[in-house]
């Protein structure tokens, strides 16, 4: 396939795009292969990139102007392109922008649309942008190995020596969705952990998750034992499971499934562990909302969102009705469990629901945020979601396909991630302090789910991302996002390492829409960005104040960091490449978000 | 009457206080004549103090412990009083804070009991706390006339020469809750005001609220005009309003109850404006609630925020029913379109409902902050609620004689006060930069006007102040929240002056519950709090360093400015009173949330 073929209309003379909030651009359209570009006239001062694959969906209204009658019988295609006819195409992206196109001639307008459709729907990974993006201030392979196996173990092995790093899934066979090092405990030999690995649907056997230095317990996760209807056991498993716990401990296995569907889950070769067969180990269950439920639930709450000037009832209503809130809070709640198993009742945790790949992780994920102060940090954050997200195979390109718009959604979308991120979102509010990066980073991380220039989020797991070599050919999101000047957007200016466990309140009270995210592109939130944009600049004007100690120029220190802030934001206008002749988007932020709004030169 | 008589039990050993989020406090209770007192044991390192004015609702609960059986007959009184027997008391406070008193011995509890319940009820307004209360920082009368028409007037007569100020209500004859001196057109006298006084229910006449110094609008205040069922008419009260427009001028009449409550209004002597009488005059009715409706509203939601645990659908079933957010929402859509025909119309507006002393103060004050950049300075502010609220003529004592838990509710209770405090609040929010003042000062606001040991919203208006010799007898909040120190808590770390108007997204998705109201003492914001306090520390490192510009000792200044937050604050604990004979409150703040919770010595 070439991505001409699919091109039908490569250039389109004024054509107005309109931005809700924000003032209308009237210019030359330009589809490329990866782009739409819109080239502002008469002055061309502005550019507008989108990257084709955030368009979720496409709507388009052709209309006659006047005195144009369509042609009844035997009219040529051609009489349909009359002076007066216009469309308007309006692009439902899945960051929940909402753009419209008002394009002149009915022909160019159903030929754009069907070119958006087409680019937007190419499915095959290698050809996805990030395998031809090179941003000039990156090296290829920079930024991957953030936080390989290796290291995580290396922690974990400094503290305790129950625990080894296995390669039995060296090469992907014992569980296609895991990485190929995975920790496991040090007391069972990799041929058990391999039959277990075949008593765990899709391979995913028993394997660590965090080490709870305080008190030596851990957290484990996998995906459902398959007992099914006659009550298979595994001794294997049994055995894996049963070394993790002394003689008279006792340890907690969550599942994120009722215990209804659990058990109903066995007639087709599930199940849960029995308490016959696991006796030190006792099962909760904490239903969490998953996939086609799930979906629904966003693109519920994103209509009602939308919504112009409903009532406060009717708004009420739909915010319930989306379930949404029900979701943060089942989440964070049953995270909160986790966490006080481990570190209050001392006792070890094993999370699954049936795969293991979704809501296991959002659990796992978030209950080490709540108890460990690494994981808070920039850094540590994107080693958590190294470890716990893309390398433990999340499903990602499945999951991400389509957002809330889409009208063609598939069965395998679901927004656990966005889940998560929203959870971050209700801790980073309760404790202003203790997460080192703010809004702007869970909100970056959405984008790049969905789409991206960078191959960090490509593919469903490590043995899919080693076929497509995706760490070999596409630039780490990390790379980018831990550039000195690009990461101080992202970092919470009142940040202080807080050693503690964080508790969050889940009381329905206290938990609030995340409206940075829901409402971003429907109330610009442009007085509240400010106001973060002035936090940070007196945390700056201060420490560098105070580090400048006895320096005799406290105002030339200010006035100069001033400058830089100035001088750094404009590298990144002048990053942004000036039109040649061949259209590429601007090197530097791929954040759609900002190309749509300020790739002025 | 004499207080001692009230107070049945003066002193109880061995009494536990329980607060939600805070540990619990063993000690001695001693009631006097406004305060419950306890004295921590056996150390009596912390005293608590509570004004007695604060508690909305007395629960009571005793309970016989063990072997102890009530006598059936001829048992005497004594006898209820037996070792093992105790009593809980819960004490609802107006600020919505709960306690709980476990009270040894049944006796002692039904007597503190009913010594609060009688003390708490005292309605002569000269036998509260304010005219006995004289913190040595401050001097009577100091604080009062902190914003009097006559300055209101100067203002708006530097600018336009169209009104005039009146005296016609010196002596509180024309209308009994306007203050002395009004703002009124120059081009009627004040006999044609006499009359139109007579018009309006309760003499409520047409006056200036505010001037428009953009375009010269006004925006005007009163009660509804008697009309009656035979349609009367007032020749003086049409040609008040009729000399505010120029020939071929439109204005418009807000009236915040809908055309049918207006229309029936006329049945028993009220009404609106005719079109025939008024032709200049356009009508939009805009219906707020008030009254019991609002009462309930409130106490529902407050029941609401202290349900332990509900699920999220029935929190937000509970949110939705007890309408809050409708009427914060409808609160700040009709000010804004106040705002609108004002600023954007050039059109001068007069609001009314019935008795124009409720929600049409809370619209023309709401406007005023939206329109007038000076309302948003910490003095402006007081200023506004001082001519708006307090001199306008709002009845405080009625309306906030019990808060949300009494369930001795009269007719006349309504927390119109409080509604506009969250609308304040949802414009601080949404304009984090524009109000020079923060949360802490509505929620100081809102208990001073409930319970307070100063006089500023004492009576129903400055007819009752002045028969009860409030401003020379009693301190005036304004004076104390002024102080260097105080003031300091009240102030917004953020504000820089936006001379613009400030238009507040008014759809439910903006609107948020003020949870720093509802959950004060449900879920702490402690963390919050001490974001604030680091950002306000942040600005004051920064403003100081940049002020001492080339100082040599940028260090010093740093380490110097924290010391002085020190000491302030170790100014603050030593100005509580050590305990002296006589028990007495502490001198300093009088905030009721601090007294019971940091008075340590």
């Amino acid at each position: 396939m070439e991505f001409s073929e699919l091109i039908k209309t490569a250039t389109v003379e004024d054509v107005l795009l309109s931005r809700p909030g924000l003032p209308a651009v009237r210019g030359t359209l330009c589809i490329t292969s990866h782009h739409l570009l819109l080239s502002s006239c008469p002055r061309g001062d502005l550019e507008l990139w989108l990257l084709i694959r955030n368009v979720d969906a496409v709507e388009k209204r052709v209309q006659n102007l006047g005195w144009y009658q369509p042609p009844r019988t035997g009219g040529s295609l051609r009489d349909t392109r009359v002076s007066g006819s216009s469309g308007t195409i309006t692009l439902r992206c899945k960051d929940l922008k909402v753009l419209q196109l008002e394009i002149p001639g009915m022909e160019e307008c159903l030929n754009v649309a069907s070119s958006i459709e087409a680019l937007s729907s190419v499915d095959s990974v290698m050809m996805m942008y990030p395998f031809f993006y090179r941003p000039p201030s990156l090296r290829l392979q920079q930024g991957w190995h953030l936080c390989p196996p290796e290291r995580h173990f290396q922690q974990v092995a400094s503290q305790t020596s129950q625990w080894r790093l296995s390669t039995v899934n060296r090469d992907f066979s014992a569980c296609p969705s895991y990485p190929r090092a995975v920790i496991v405990p040090a007391a069972v030999g990799d041929d058990t952990v391999a039959k277990a690995a075949r008593f765990r649907q899709g391979g995913r056997f028993p394997v660590l998750s965090y080490f709870h230095p305080k008190n030596g317990t851990a957290l484990l996760r996998s995906s459902q034992p398959l007992t099914g209807p006659n009550r298979r056991r595994c001794r294997e498993d049994e055995k894996l499971l049963g070394t993790i716990l002394d003689e008279g401990e006792r340890g907690f296995v969550i599942d994120t499934r009722s215990a209804q569907v659990a058990r109903q889950a066995r007639m087709s070769g599930g199940g849960t562990e029995p308490k016959s067969s696991y006796p030190q180990w006792r099962r909760l269950h904490r239903a969490l909302e998953r996939g086609r439920p799930l979906q629904e639930s966003f693109a519920k709450l994103v209509e009602a969102c939308g919504e112009p000037a409903p009532s406060m009832e009717r708004w009420l209503g739909r915010l319930d009705g989306s379930r949404w809130l029900s979701h943060v809070k089942a989440a964070l709640s049953t995270a909160c469990l986790a966490a006080q198993c481990l570190d209050r009742e001392g006792c070890s945790v094993l999370v699954h629901g049936a795969e293991g790949t979704d809501t296991t992780l959002l659990v796992t994920a978030l209950a080490q945020l709540i108890l460990d102060p690494a994981c808070r940090t920039l850094e540590g954050f994107q080693g958590l979601l190294e470890r716990e997200w893309i390398e433990a195979g999340h499903p990602f390109q499945l999951r991400c396909a389509r957002s809330a718009s889409s009208h063609a959604r598939g069965k395998q979308e679901a927004p656990t991630f966005l889940l998560f991120l929203d959870c971050v979102w209700q801790l980073s509010r309760q404790f202003p302090f203790s997460l080192e990066f703010g809004e702007q980073l869970l909100l970056t991380l959405f984008d790049n789910t969905y789409a991206s220039a960078y191959g960090t989020f490509l593919c469903n797991n490590e043995r899919e991302r080693s076929l497509c070599k995706v760490k070999e050919s596409t630039h780490s999101l990390w790379a980018w996002l831990n550039q000195p000047e690009e990461k101080q957007k992202y970092l919470n200016p009142l940040y202080s390492l807080n050693p503690l466990v964080i508790w969050p309140s889940v009381e329905p009270q206290s938990i609030q829409l995340w409206q940075g995210f829901f409402l971003r592109w429907i109330r610009p939130s442009q007085h509240l960005d400010e106001a973060w944009v002035e936090i940070r600049r007196l945390v700056e004007g201060n420490s560098s104040s105070t580090k400048e100690g006895n320096s005799s120029s406290t105002k030339e220190e200010n006035s100069s960091s001033t400058k830089e802030e100035n001088s750094s934001s404009t590298k990144e206008s002048t990053g942004k490449r000036l039109s040649q002749s061949l259209p590429e988007p601007p090197a530097g932020t791929e954040n759609d978000a900002e190309a749509w709004t300020a790739g002025t030169r």
